[in-house]
């Protein structure tokens, strides 16, 4: 079924007139506290997936909450059988929202914000990340529902809970599903634009190795003292094993670490070249200005194509208010590494531990718990999909759209490809400063309004 | 006024038949949840002090809490005149009880346990430290004055509530209060016996030199996968300014710390030697079996004549439950400096943000908060107090009271001594594994019981 261009301007009408309801549902959805790492909300992720199933019904999707042994997995499959047959995939559930006191509203309870340069935002944590995201999607489907009664491809959804908590179970659930789900092509909507007024598809994405350590010398905290010089201090020797991970030149210092690391190829970094990133304000956006990591390599070549490491977290001893002269018995971190093509999460894993293990003394010991671990994943430029969508999304926001890398991890695209065998086209229209991850999450109106009239187009392009 | 041997032997007899009550009165002070270092607990550092008024006049002293910027300093006076004027000091603030999971019963209420061996020990946060030494002093007076209806010597007592948060308000108290506190020697109960048949007074004590630190790089939290690698990492900066606090060999890294430090004299050494110390067992008590720190040092050398820089706390990133891939705005630690004679607090601190301000990158910051300073004290081996003392000590557990060091550090002993002019006598009834400071803290009830009558010996022998 070809989109005569009168169709799409209605629908594309509809979802102007229907915004204030749709920002309206979105507010509705990021009211759930859909936090999936924290057990302690996981009554919370089933209401953030039923609400999601009740809405998809109602616009007549066969949707149902199916059970995992974490949080449900969300599936639809809207009646239309016509064309070609894509299965969209975005996630439910939402980072921790700590520290809260850097939260200049409530995290769940939405509010809109105009700043001095009138720029409108919604903010809220998973305003982005990525329920104002995945409803982008969701409300392109209801209009055209609205004004045709039907969609003008085949269109089946994946929305998982389980993306911010380094999940198992969807790999099963794929395995379990795999002739439900297969489609001619995924669509995940998980990522940035390239900026503002600049639509973008992203190729390129890293992948990630997530480890937690526990480093226990003494067998209760001691008085510093008492014991201090002669008991050996797990903060130490923590903070010893991170300082040894980076080299002086900002490289990672596992052993093979870059091994299967290549170069990326010229015409790729001409391509970037021309896109005039400017490292002075990313960087400055962060309140920084001085670059870390490698020091030969680029901004854009460090956070798009190089592997990392990089200390989330870390915690020992007394951290309260006031002071404690103790030397704790223990002391953890959580660590992660970002993958690029060609490394093995394997690899890396095992590396990292033989690092950590051949650095504790022989008297303290070290437990490891992993948290995730995925391959980088690069997208084949040449499909007629990939063709498609960029031509719809230049379209919408009459700029080119451009081909991009990403820093990020998404390794449900690379499950598409090894469990479903599908490609995956990475859309999205988020903004680096959305604050994903931080206090004062915020999304764009012009990105979710655009954003729904972007999905709009890029499903009329499908249909030929 | 000389003690005869039926006088004190009738003091001694009736410590012994009002042991029971003594327990229920230490259990009643140990309910008092007085944390000094957390402002939520400051009704009940009131609380505690008034506990020991009420207490102190019951007995005939004129006693009274004395209100300061900080918890309430507690001062009374007996009534009697004759002999030399000793000044006793305690403190009845505790530590913080977390991490409180580890407790095996609630950390304020007290209960009695009796070891495998027949050890019987009193369990609550502030057993030891201090609140079960000091009661040892306020049980003896009591036993002199039921027995006697004086004291055989003029008592005063000074007992303070911010021993253990690095609290100012005490030297401004003595200096206001100089004439009324002046003895002709203090008496400090809050440090350990050699072992637990083994009586002992410390004659040299650490100084101490706390510091908190927080560096700042970017101005949120962000994304690990967005900024990796480019944007500076706190939690790596902080982590390399700890790694290079120590060097290979186990010592400091600060420019001069060892300047002022002199060698335990050969003498001295050579008593040490003589006391058995055993490396392994002192370690094993703990859980660890390879001596830290400088690796040319003895333990007992290390712990007691060397100076230390031990990381107390850190903290940076998530540290929750579950995974976030963060790079934090910000990371902070806690982190101590023991002292020896000869070392100054102000040069040790100010070689200490020298060492960290050169290490912050440019576009971060840091910032310093003090948490106390004191230099280290060493006591006059020679004094006719020390010498009574001593003999007393010998009296009450048969055995050869032994002079020692000591890793702590007690800085109101050097106050004691620049505002008051006094020398202090440190004898207490702590045992290496009463757990001060750590979970399930607890005292010997041979310490308790045999640390009354100890007092009740000293106070005879100062009368002469």
């Amino acid at each position: 079924m070809t989109v005569s261009p009168a169709t799409l301007d209605a629908v594309l009408a509809q979802v102007d007139a229907d915004l204030d309801n749709s920002l309206d549902r979105l507010t509705a959805l990021l009211a759930i506290q859909s936090i999936s790492t924290d057990s302690a909300f996981a009554a919370d992720c089933r209401r953030a997936a039923q609400w999601l199933v009740d809405d998809l019904v109602a616009q007549g999707f066969a949707a149902s909450a199916r059970a995992t042994p974490g949080h449900p997995v969300v599936v639809a499959h809207a009646s239309a059988t016509q064309g070609p047959h894509v299965l969209f995939y975005g996630h439910y559930d939402v980072q921790p929202v700590d520290p809260l006191a850097l939260w200049h509203t409530d995290p769940f309870a939405a509010v809109i914000q105009t700043d001095a340069q009138g720029r409108r935002t919604i903010v809220a944590r998973g305003a982005s990340d990525d329920k104002g995201q995945l409803m982008t999607f969701i409300e392109a489907c209801r209009a055209w529902k609205a004004v045709n009664g039907t969609l003008p491809v085949r269109v089946s959804l994946l929305l998982e809970g389980e993306e911010e908590s380094g999940g198992k179970n969807l790999p099963p659930f794929m395995v379990a599903n795999a002739d439900e789900l297969r489609a001619d092509i995924a669509l995940v909507c998980d990522t940035d634009m390239w900026d503002r007024t600049t639509p973008s598809i992203t190729t390129m994405l890293r992948g990630l190795v997530g480890e937690e350590i526990e480093i226990t010398c003494a067998a209760r905290d001691l008085h510093s003292g008492m014991f201090g010089n002669a008991a050996r201090n797990p903060n130490q020797v923590l903070a010893e094993i991170i300082a040894s991970l980076r080299a002086p030149d900002g490289s990672v210092t596992l052993p093979g670490f870059y091994d299967d690391v290549a170069e990326v190829p010229d015409a790729v970094k001409a391509q970037w070249q021309g896109l005039g990133f400017n490292e002075t304000a990313f960087l400055a956006e962060a309140g920084l200005s001085i670059p870390a990591g490698e020091s030969a390599r680029s901004v854009l070549e460090q956070t798009w194509s190089r592997p990392t490491c990089e200390i989330n977290g870390m915690i020992g001893g007394y951290t309260g208010d006031g002071f404690k002269t103790v030397i704790p018995a223990k002391a953890s971190a959580k660590i992660s590494f970002r993958l690029v093509s060609g490394m093995s999460p394997d690899k890396i894993r095992a590396a990292f531990r033989q690092h950590v293990r051949s650095r504790i003394p022989a008297d303290c010991s070290v437990t490891f718990k992993e948290h995730g671990g995925s391959a980088a994943i690069t997208v084949p430029a040449d499909g007629i999909y990939l063709q498609q969508a960029l031509a719809a999304l230049t379209g919408e926001w009459n700029k080119d759209a451009v081909i991009t890398g990403s820093g990020g991890s998404i390794p449900v695209v690379g499950e598409f490809k090894s469990i479903l065998g599908m490609d995956t086209l990475l859309i999205g229209f988020a903004q680096v400063d959305d604050n994903i991850h931080s206090p004062n999450e915020k999304y764009d109106l012009d990105s979710f309004h655009r954003g729904i009239r972007s999905w709009a187009r890029v499903l009329a392009a499908f249909a030929g």
